[in-house]
């Protein structure tokens, strides 16, 4: 995929050599699993984690926190990573290499979701096929398949100290912390914390580029809702338009996807949580701003081996790269699991305490026998004829209206005196519940759609006769927002440029000033980063105040008023208007690109 | 200090009421040295965290990456931190807690800066003071004192894998990727990286709070420079006014400070490295700017036995917490250690080819001796001979001018016919060097910035007879910059003021909306966070579209039209415009937090 099929091979030597991601520690000779973002590539996920905060934070009401990377043993006990955290690993004995062994299976036969299989049918699988190292060619027939744990270790403290682990999501983070949290919000639901951070998965063998690796970024929401009482919004998502892949469409091993709305497919329980159909559409919404094709986009249903026991509803987002489908988010309805399992192991209260509108009184019928007359009379049996009245007592309020009642205890039917039984009726009243918060999970891959976001802007075209590679990254997202140019350093031009450049900065856009090479080749330069809007300084600046400015993805120039410049760029990121729509308001160039130092 | 004094107490309490932060896995009984930011605080951190971006890398013009916090050993063999990153560790043999030595000798003692002291001296001054375990009361005499190293450790990989470490710092993430992001700057000098992202270091005994935890934030800057050809631009920083304590003040054990301005202390030598002078001059307007105390602020400068032993000068930026002074960031000139040892370590360049203005012309005098005259005549040192002649070449071109050439071997001397030396002279031009680029490093800590922040703007007051308590943020840096509320929500005024909220949301201004609880303790909450300013929507607000606007400090509200509310709130955030300024502009309100419904 991503640096196997000619996509991932282009992209990789871009990314590199422009600076938006490579290999890290090349210098002593890489360390698998591990990229560091350049310049550009950390400008980029800035911008995407920025429009991440604004979508699924700022704008849906909900509070962002920062928890530490290293947590201790006891969290992930809970969490259950402990135990079920596993990649199945088989060694060869050979060359001493380390495999995925359902991967290797999926690689090399028809059988896909190998990673559902339990360990026997694996290894029997890697016989049958007769499946060899990818390292060295040895034959891994018998060679023992074994669970292991995606947690990198460490240990916290000096001596024996306590274990930790890097945390391999940022969820538990806030899951831990939740009785605090829910006191911030007030101890009112429905409410959601959001998180982007590091977060680690020890890959027995990390491939594919940026796409699987060891230390990665993620965005996640947990939205704690009342089951009972919160809805989500749907009327404000209800007619965004899906592309769905539900688990019928995939088992008829087609790739026909039902093309509808969020609404739609509630209503026709094509999507079975109302809470996550509210956040597929969300997201459909925020990934169309941030710029993935969505000629190159789905969201595929978890079949049923895939989802975890206790995740009723789980669907992806995923994005085509390279030929493959990858995913970039997921979205799990998670039900009480996660609170549960933390109250349970720390011991501690993990609810919310919801008030009623109306306090609830309720009857409520009580017994409290009179042994001293029950013991002489039943002896042995009378604890449990006490017991029979107390569930009477509950069931049936009317058998204690008459002077006797009559209980059963081990099919034999006793007699009792109603006076001796203490029969009464008292008046309760409760003014609210403690209700354990279900959890919906939107949980984003930060350098996967960073990837997508490259990969789905690369454009090659020919200008004036010479091709040119370049990504059309959304204005919003790219990592610079302007680039600004002296037509050459020289009769002041460089001066007038640097000042344009540092007032631009001013207002808040991002900048990039070149002088170096000819105007072409810093165009060039620019285009191959995504910067959308170029400003050039000429001869004509000095005459009449103006400036030309350049569109990345049509190449056209127009002139503008240097005093008009900054508000110009402003709306041009933000979206407010599009280069096509204020062409036509100024002046454009009869030749662009036909600039003569070009 | 921070949770030992009386105002760490409140701070850390007011800390966790209100979500700045608290103590992580609570819930499991807490990971000593892991701190969780709740909402308040991780807002206040971005809003830090973007503040020194925009000052350190985008107006230096200097470029940021994000590097993996997990790295392998071959780094951390080449930087010193797998041998040098230890603190002196003594583990009590009755309870097994493990302590630092050097702080207990510091704590119990008149010493200071034990850390310097060689390790038996430390055992020594153990046995010599009497000194206890802290947790247990027993003697700590004739224990071992042991290095331990800082460093997380983990394993990369499955089976015995690669070792690996969590980054102690994040600047060795730019110090192995400096061929590529030599690159990137296009191996021009001077130039600067920066990141921000998490660091590590496994503390002995964490305390202090948030001061001294195992998990924190840098924000770090390497400067790369040409040490004999790059200064930095003096002129912009060489008023501004600083307080130091260099180490002849240090040395007299006196608290004298040298109030000066940068420039001055560069002529007059106090500050060694233009370099450093200039990135502290920058810090100072820095630290100002976000709110930093500039009574509870100085620089002090690091004593021989602090610095390691390549740094040629050391500045710490300090700050005063509960009457302690705290390293809040440091300022090294590191020379050309980090990346010589990278280059030792790598086999791989760590230099910039610098061009020089005119290509150099040299001539170069060289020796060709004819062998097979000097074999026969000198036999078995006719070696010697030959490079006895390349040596004289290259010391004295003028002996080759005559007809016979005089060297000397083993105090002989022999004559050589001029004529069979092969004696030239040939013209070389070199167009320019090979440079190892020396390192300046600014290393801030985001964390202990942040607590100082707070801690320098905790305020307790007194408001219509009721005592509150307030921080008095910038508001550049408060987590929240205005709150809008309805004065009660009924009439229409709670619809009205979620619009307003809405709207100036839109404007990217970072709102709390409130309408739960009388507006006296509405104003309270958002004074205990730090929000400068609040909206209030009142009766009046149907009648003629102005609102309240509140300021924190001051309590002072003014009443402003909601046309108006965006702009002003926007400029009065970017410090544009101040409160005081513009109260004059707008109706003052004769009784301010007089409303009726406080």
């Amino acid at each position: 995929m991503s640096d196997s099929g000619s996509e991932g091979r282009t992209l990789a030597e871009l990314a590199k050599r422009r600076g938006f991601f490579f290999p890290s520690n090349g210098v002593y000779g890489g360390t698998a699993g591990f990229y560091t973002y350049g310049p550009e590539g950390a400008a980029l996920k800035r911008h995407l984690e920025d429009a991440w905060r604004d979508r699924f934070t700022v704008r849906e009401g909900n509070q962002e926190i920062e928890a530490p990377t290293v947590m201790p043993e006891a969290v992930f006990e809970a969490s259950g990573h402990l135990d079920g955290f596993d990649d199945m690993l088989v060694e060869c004995a050979e060359c001493g290499e380390s495999h995925r062994a359902d991967h290797l299976i999926e690689d090399n036969t028809k059988i896909e979701d190998a990673e559902a299989l339990p360990i026997a049918e694996v290894e029997e699988l890697i016989r049958e096929h007769e499946l060899v190292c990818p390292s060295c060619g040895t034959a891994l027939a018998g060679e023992p398949v074994e669970e292991f744990n995606l947690m990198f270790e460490t240990t916290i403290g000096p001596g024996s100290g306590q274990q930790g682990y890097m945390r391999p999501e940022t969820a538990q983070g806030i899951f831990v912390e939740f009785p605090q949290l829910a006191e911030y919000a007030r101890n009112k639901l429905p409410f959601g914390v959001t998180q982007i951070g590091p977060a680690y998965r020890n890959e027995i063998s990390p491939r594919k580029g940026v796409i699987r690796v060891r230390e990665f970024t993620q965005a996640e929401l947990e939205q704690f809702v009342d089951p009972e009482r919160d809805e989500p919004d749907l009327s404000r998502v209800s007619d965004v338009e899906v592309t769905l892949y539900p688990i019928e469409n995939q088992r008829e091993e087609g790739t026909e996807y039902v093309s509808t709305t969020i609404g739609e497919a509630v209503e026709e329980g094509l999507i079975a949580s109302e809470w996550v159909a509210y956040y597929l559409g969300i997201a459909q919404e925020w990934y169309e701003r941030v710029g993935v094709d969505m000629d190159r986009f789905r969201f595929r249903q978890h079949l049923p081996g895939e989802r975890a026991h206790y995740a009723s509803d789980c669907w992806d987002a995923e994005s085509e790269l390279d030929g493959d489908w990858v995913e970039i988010a997921g979205f799990a309805y998670r039900g009480d699991y996660d609170l549960s399992k933390h109250a349970e192991h720390a011991d501690e209260e993990f609810t919310v305490f919801e008030q009623y509108d109306e306090p609830i009184h309720t009857e409520r019928a009580t017994v409290d026998p009179d042994m001293s007359y029950l013991g002489p009379e039943f002896g042995g049996k009378a604890g449990e004829i006490a017991d029979a009245l107390a569930t009477l007592a509950e069931r049936d309020r009317a058998a204690f209206e008459e002077d006797v009642v009559t209980v059963e205890v081990e099919g034999e039917s006793h007699e009792i005196p109603t006076g001796t039984t203490g029969f009464a009726v008292e008046e309760v009243t409760e003014s609210g519940e403690h209700v354990t918060p279900h959890v919906v999970e939107p949980s984003f891959g930060v350098g996967r759609t960073l990837y997508t976001l490259v990969a789905h802007a690369y454009r090659e075209d020919e200008v004036d006769g010479e091709e040119r590679s370049y990504l059309s990254l959304a204005p919003e997202m790219a990592p610079t927002t302007v680039g600004v140019f002296p037509l050459m350093d020289r009769d002041g031009m460089g001066e007038h440029a640097r000042e344009i450049a540092g007032d631009l900065r001013g207002t808040g856009l991002e900048v990039a000033y070149d002088d170096s090479g000819n105007i072409g080749r810093r165009y060039r330069r620019q285009d191959e980063v995504g910067t959308p809007f170029c400003v050039t300084v000429d001869y004509e600046t000095e005459a009449d105040g103006t400036v030309t400015l350049r569109d990345r993805d049509s190449t056209d120039q127009i002139r503008v008023p240097i005093a008009q410049l900054a508000a110009l760029l402003t709306d041009l990121r933000d979206g407010s208007r599009s280069f096509e729509s204020v062409r036509d308001g100024y002046e454009e160039l009869s030749e662009p690109e036909s600039n003569p130092a070009e």
